[in-house]
């Protein structure tokens, strides 16, 4: 097994890895690690608005957009990526699926699991996708499912930034730095083309992150800080040092 | 300034440092940091039961055998400790007193703080010490006092584990390995001869916390965790790497 | 499309809506607004106790029971009212209820929705009935279900009263004066002959949500509220006053 | 019918029962009670993982095995043991086993009912369990359900203890003083073969529970308490005395 | 010291103790047992808006009238009773009157403790007194606090219901039958002549606790419970059979 | 008594009112309110950062610099404005304070109140003064408070926005639109000259609650919606409609 660094990224629509997660992939990929984003869906029926306010549109071309879209910023980004196509809103995940996912923590054996917050009142499948991505984890770390395959470990969770954080309970316990790698999420963020209104608010969540990060390792740090990305780790840390 | 890294504990009482963070302290001293205990009084009337059965006892008496005692347990550990001797059941701290842990904070610049959970509903001395432990760290950073003092930045705070834990709303998302310092830690538990019905549980409480901490880390780990402290850290951490 | 306004009311059990959103629905209709009550199963098997006692009861004669008295206190009240009959203890929701669900959302275009708590530890069906009513507004949000309907804007959400409040984390944001419309409120009730012990409680209900109205606006204040109904907004208002 | 007590006990895997309410079970069946232990599964794939070091093993041998061991132990407490074999890792609940637990709490009429705590994010079968355990209940309280037989009260539903309690949001409101019935509970603990490094675990468990059970009393108390058992009483108790 | 049973009543305003915990006094006064109630304050200046409405009035006037009453109450239902005149609106607790409650718990040796929610947002000296009620309590169990005395063991803690109690995070866990005694505690209730509105709203509190007790030991136990009183129990209990 | 609608903002230091409520005051204003600001501190010792680093600073030319800006911030906003100079870092209220507080309750006899998040792990001036706006509107109810003055009604309490939102436990579930008037408040923002880094800061968050505020009354709503500010309501509304 090669010794590259792995981290696994559960996307419950094709553009929720870009805002959410974009700085945390290119940032990590641009520190060698391969990261890989499992798309669920494409987000082709709940948030698409503006390709349906084309005319003629149908699933079928919604669905073809919306992956170019994805594929170009996970190539902006550095990251690896699947569309798995299991339909959206509401979203529903069947046990092939969820051992689907399982085979991918096996085979990928990641280093931490990036995924949504666990309670979404505006959005139904984005908790269900880290229910699937936290279910998945512990159904890989059973010896007794497929034995003979390596287990997985117990690679940390992180909840990724919700539109509304406060109505979701998430608070950002970890903030990242990814000031080095904003220009990199920002082109990423412009393949979205359907959804230009949030190019401009997702840069302004990186900003007040970034300033929050700042504040946060306090203001005599010498470490200068523009863009951050919150999560919220789930998992406990386990550590040699405080 | 020397470059020697820091810390701080804030203790209640005399013996919680030991209880509750010996394995941090000794562990962090190992790794060649200072580190600083301030108990804030001796437990004199609340938690020193054993020596109040003993005949002829008086309050001066209680209060120097409890500081012998927490002063060999601290050598054992390597720390500096300080007495403050501010009474105890209940505990009130004056602007004087939360003052002077300001002085502590500027002067120490410790890279964290470990305290008492934030609730505790069979000792309200505990979270009043973990307040002032906060609240002493926000005046620390403030400009405006005592200017010209070199502000501190923002030590991440550490609530250690209550006897309780899940009446006190105590979660230990951070386990620390002591394995290594286990047998200093045990020595220093040691010291506390009014207390040795607590030997025994902060042991059993040091093996459950390494078993859990071992299960954090997944079981195909290689790494060897026999003995683990738990704690709460109330601040967000501000990361180059998930 | 009239510009009647409109609102929906989702309740598990035949009979929820009486108790629970009765002074609501009799306050709006008399108002004005068209307000509709879908009823998704007859409450046949777990809140018909008094019609099972009853010598030779089926299933059919207590759903037909149930039904008449519903109707009956939806003619009072002035309500639309429809039965989905999906069944009771345990309720299931398919994804086909789901989206005549959401046919009912587009249709209606209602200003606000009611239904359950999101938790109650007595009664497995009324979250159910909540969890469906939300996810059903969010599927009639999305351009792409049904390309080609007018969807809907962002109805605020409330849940209505649960029996035993505090078990079921259900804390009264909003109180409605339903002095106006309690005799209508109360005729309804009475058509609930299967559950004559809910009359007094639900009255008393009622005037403890009056008394609990008329403190929340002070007692200096003019308007006289006797009768009552809490509700728990769950989504944000969006004012141009405070 | 039988004039004796009777108790219920939801295990997800067929373990969990021995290492949570061993103590209970034991000290209720020496006060003249009859308790059933209903396993859902065999923990044959999630909770086995030695059986599955062993070479030339199988599902049937794992689960197999596993039943052998808990009937030993249920032999030792004295209950009595049914093991469903419904699967683990992820555990599925269908209807139909749901009817088949209501049918258990109609012909056991339990005073009280044992089961998992609400959450687990280390184990997502454990909250699934309880979820049938407390909605078995409601059905079993309804009179529509199966009309003619006998229905149920209200049995307390109590939460046995998780194995990372903070973690699970479980909090102890109830210790069960099980030192009359340890060396019993010991003994059924030491038929789990395939588990040993639980042996110690769940004994310092039960050291700690006892301690705490003894400090919950008072000092001043002169029961001696040794070794006890947690639990989470989820449903109100109604009494004639405080 | 006498074998009588014992409980402590801690009430910031002199009318607290009859319309929250009345039943309570009067079932265990009639079971044998002596309850001692403390009147922190009168409530003079918060909780007498009807005597403030009448001509010429005082403090001192007032003061004198609600000792009256509430003595009369006291009488009514059995209680010894104190009035400590603190103070209301704000009530400040100094260290002496915490000590002199302190003196209560050590002389009274209660086997439980009732007073208000920890949180009620419309009144502040509710959970002001639960809180001295706790710390005095502590202090109560300390050695090293009036050495020689005898100390207390660790007295279950209730909060009685707040007004509102959904606003104060209070959830009943304990229902206490009142039937017995609800003659009693009404003329108690009546004595409070300046608060005649709230005769019925407690009437009507009794009446919904009784019915949710009823259901809460289910609909076909034979007990008849008409009148509760609600209590949420903040310590863990200690048992031998579940 | 003037039928003008009046409001009261209590602001722990002297800018915090322009960043997180400088919106409203400026829209209720311009709708014909009188505000009123009261500014317990100036923030001298902990929001002064860069004045602080200026050569020469005294604790006296802070607060004067401070004062100019806050003074000339509210003429921008048209509000009235009151500098308490009660310290900071720590903050402390006397009943002194407090009673002053009533003061301008009962006199002002506001519509509503606002202040700070009751949790802020970040600043703890801010928890207490919220603490205080809610004390002493209590106290201001109280018909024995300075007996003859007219006493308060009911005036909703909201928080505004702290600094991090998610940690200090506030929920917006209150979206103001300031479109309007943004442009008065950007203009008082730019009367803080030492904290310019704020100025961007805050500008983003307007436009963050504005992009918030559009989605949560639909994108079908004709209404738009560029600036907002985010609340969260603590006491219940009392409505005529839903």
């Amino acid at each position: 097994m090669s010794s590259q660094k792995t981290a696994l990224v559960v996307s419950a629509h094709s553009a929720d890895f870009v805002w959410r997660a974009g700085g945390a992939i290119a940032s990590h990929v641009k520190q060698g690690w391969k990261v890989k984003v499992i798309c669920l869906s494409y987000g082709e029926r709940g948030e698409s608005a503006k390709l349906w306010r084309q005319p003629n549109m149908t699933l079928e071309k919604v669905k073809y957009v919306r992956e170019q879209e994805a594929r170009a910023a996970a190539e902006i980004l550095g990251a690896d990526i699947e569309f798995w196509d299991i339909g959206d809103y509401p979203m529903r995940i069947s046990d092939e699926i969820l051992f689907k996912l399982v085979d991918v923590y096996r085979e990928l054996q990641p280093k931490f699991v990036l995924s949504h917050s666990e309670r979404d009142p505006y959005n139904f499948d984005h908790p269900l996708a880290m229910h699937a991505a936290q279910e998945a984890r512990i159904i890989a770390q059973a010896e007794g499912h497929n034995p003979g395959q390596k287990i997985v470990g117990a690679p940390p969770v992180y909840s990724f930034e919700p539109h509304q954080t406060e109505q979701c309970g998430w608070e950002p316990n970890t903030f990242l730095d990814i000031t080095d790698v904003w220009d990199t999420k920002l082109r990423a963020i412009q393949c979205m083309a359907g959804q230009e209104h949030l190019w401009e608010y997702y840069t302004r969540v990186a900003l007040q992150r970034g300033v929050q990060a700042k504040r946060n390792i306090g203001i005599t740090a010498k470490r200068n800080i523009q863009y951050g990305e919150g999560y919220m780790k789930l998992t406990p840390a386990v550590v040699e040092q405080l």
